[in-house]
């Protein structure tokens, strides 16, 4: 199983907080591996606590189906394909954006997770740190 | 981190009755610090025993995104940036009114969480009870 | 079914309050009613707050068994007639001492919970505060 | 109410890392701010992934009561006075070693939790971990 670090986590999470520092929000950022489990969060100073678990669910659900949180979000709507897939897993599928699956020679090998702003913010934020591996 | 006293609680909670008197809607009324920890919680003579838990999680929510839940709650509609936010933290997260942030100085310190009636009647005494700090 | 009002409740709590300062040390109190669900709580500034949910629920096992949690817990020992009873009731069962239930005219009318010291602390607390009822 | 930074967080960590390449066990390291959330878990390469939420729930535990889990755990067994305490607070309550609260000029700010080794190995981790602060 080709998986990641944590030498890995941390430059993805420095990469997340240069950008969240960037665009003045502070954030939530989490990353688990190819396992779905947790390998590093930070909490940004100022972060709202509500958004620990969700920056390491939106990260443990984009690798947990290999799609960004946004991506599923869009599906998961009234009427569309995964309504009610919130419902499985215990809580820890989100359908908002900020989870994105991290990726190395075209293979799934983790995911990452941000939470603290609005949708769009967190998007910015995940997408530059998935951009950094 | 500034928080708030059992004191500044009970003035908070007394403010809150006050209002539901004036209303004539008995509720459940909780108060968290700034650590989203527990602080004092009321129920009313006749109020409903479903909201004990709705009070304290409104209280709670309103702290942990430092957003009212009736602001957190139209965007957590479906299509909105939120949707799907009430999977997340076990279940804590109220998206409908009647929990207010409590600030001091223009900052969060804690958060107050109204149950018992309707929306209205809810955003109404949290209102009350936050603009009494 | 002869239950307690608010008013009984945060005259129970003045009483534990009392005593907690008297022997200083913080505490959380709370008071269920005849049917268990919460009627008041409090944290002491500077009480701990892994004791908000174990005082609600010393509270409410007291009421739920009419015992005290400290007789329940001497019953729960390994090899006593209710050990494991702790894993009944999605982990609300507390089994040491804090917890008494609250009668009027020789009828369990609620339950008053404590907890943020020793159990010999916790206990003492709560028997000032039943006595008041 | 005094607490910790990001900053502080990750230089509590860095101290459990030099400590867990010392004694050669890799470990789940996890710091709580003041209000009992978390702030920065890291789970270095070949860590346990069961130790994720055991660590997360021994530095919460090691805030909540102000106590070591070491010590918590001692007056948790049979026959002592917080037996039964594991039920409490959703499964969050650890009580074997490894989770020491952080102070700071007397005072606790938050807390530290390892898990990943036996006992002494993750209370020593722990141990190298609150003394850097």
């Amino acid at each position: 199983m080709k998986t990641l670090t944590l030498a890995d986590a941390r430059s993805v999470i420095a990469a997340a907080e240069a950008k969240a520092e960037e665009i003045g929000q502070p954030m939530n950022i989490a990353v688990v591996d190819a396992g779905g489990n947790l390998v590093a969060h930070v909490r940004m100073d100022g972060a709202w606590i509500g958004s620990v678990d969700i920056s390491i669910n939106k990260a443990w659900t984009s690798r947990a189906f290999d799609i960004t949180t946004k991506h599923l979000g869009e599906n998961s709507q009234p009427g569309q394909d995964f309504y009610g897939i919130l419902a499985s897993n215990n809580g820890k599928v989100m359908i908002f954006a900020g989870g994105i699956p991290l990726t190395r020679d075209g293979q799934v090998v983790g995911g990452v997770g941000v939470s603290g702003g609005i949708g769009e913010q967190d998007q910015a934020v995940a997408e530059a740190a998935a951009a950094s591996l």
